[in-house]
């Protein structure tokens, strides 16, 4: 049994017929609920332990209905459309009677194929010659990642209401401890990129994701290849209007391959 | 009774429990079955009609499980959460016992707030100063829009295979005939940004939309602001690679307002 935060946190119990049973973990604790990226790994975990999953991730939409309460809860994943080069899921999280999470995947044959990728990422500086920003005594899941910001305010660095900040984050962020990167960890890494509305205005203020989609454009070769190394991470928006905003991120392994891009939809109160 | 093709394609007939009955049109045939944007248009449109539905759309993931086949089919909708600020729904599309078609969407109160646009849009030139491509003789959808393509190839200028294209493309886009936007017209709009490969190669090969995401950052009155004008659409793609590509666009307004962006993963065979 490994015994690492985000493996003990998406511990599944089969119950059959794609059903399973798991709880909150406090390692991945946020303000008034679990982590979203937690609960994005744990969608992900079900559907890769479906006995009918084939291949591997592509797609991830995971909408966050409601608040996770701390406790158990049970997911459900059903195969909706088994096709030949892809397969099409469905899956619920509930808590009682509640649905407080939906989510829908994509998963593909892997083949080898033509490639081409028109997108590089920037040139930044090395991980090493980063520091980690201290995480301690905040929410509990930002002592579960590394982060080296590059560039962009971080939660811990706000500045007084009325003078707004960029959108954008570059950051070398990886699993805390250290863990060998797999799709589980690469869907919840996808949710680390904070809500940019409290990085533009300098506060923390009434926010929450309400949908986010991760592509996944690497192979399990690639990943594994990655090991536990820091990721490139580089996050932006581009409105927040009307209590919504959108924000997308790129994450790239060190040597210069993207691994998934990520996008979500975020509310925010005022 | 609103006689524009884009209504009669998404012209349902209410079941009943959030059930419709539609048809596919032939006005937005492509290859092989719908054009995927009629698919999505028809999931918005069957959402919309929802008696419990409060607010406007703010997500719509749209999954294409398998290739929709001429003539009717079924929507079901359901409204997975009613929560004070958004609306959580899944929707499916079925023919016979077959899903084709998977949605989630989320709708929102429409409120005013705070408000900020870190990304702006390009310097191009205005519609009137730019061709619109002809559309006569391909796939019966290219004709329901004006395509006013600034940059990049089109589906009707592919190059030799060997020469590898730029993924973006700059276009402004509208309905034909022209028809005021709203989030019907929007949800299509998104996705007649082409699978990017085949301008990327420069040939028509087997490609697919598999999962389409859009984000509406614009509430009704800006979209009914922009009347029947072309929308600037600014598309591009960051990797094609293993069977799979990542691609994404905005919709502006044509006075420099973000309607929406769109996300998908596509198909390709080789």
């Amino acid at each position: 049994m490994n015994s690492h935060p985000l493996d003990l946190a998406t511990t599944l119990e089969p119950l059959g017929e794609g059903r399973f049973r798991g709880a909150t973990h406090p390692a991945y604790w946020n303000m008034a609920g679990p982590f979203g990226g937690a609960t994005a790994a744990l969608m992900m975990r079900a559907v890769l332990a479906h006995p009918e999953r084939r291949g591997r991730p592509v797609a991830q939409t995971v909408n966050f209905c409601a608040a996770v309460a701390e406790g158990e809860f049970e997911i459900a994943v059903t195969l909706v459309r088994d096709g030949r080069s892809t397969q099409h899921w469905n899956a619920e999280m509930r808590q009682g009677e509640a649905v407080v999470t939906t989510a829908s995947f994509v998963t593909g044959a892997e083949r080898d194929t033509w490639a081409h990728a028109p997108a590089r990422p920037p040139e930044v500086p090395p991980p090493g010659e980063v520091e980690a920003i201290p995480t301690a005594g905040r929410m509990p899941w930002f002592d579960r990642y590394e982060f080296r910001v590059m560039n962009g305010r971080t939660v811990f660095d706000l500045a007084p209401p009325g003078e707004l900040a960029p959108a954008d984050t570059k950051v070398w962020v990886r699993d805390l401890p250290e863990r060998p990167l797999d799709y589980v960890s690469l869907s919840a890494l996808a949710d680390t990129f904070l809500v940019r509305i409290l990085l533009v205005r300098g506060y923390m203020a009434p926010v929450a994701t309400v949908s986010l989609t991760t592509y996944f454009l690497a192979d399990e070769a690639t990943l594994a290849a990655q090991g536990a190394r820091p990721l490139l991470g580089i996050a932006d928006a581009h409105a927040f209007r009307n209590g919504f905003a959108d924000q997308s991120a790129a994450l790239w392994s060190d040597d210069g391959t993207l691994l998934a891009v990520s996008h979500q939809v975020t509310w925010f109160k005022a």
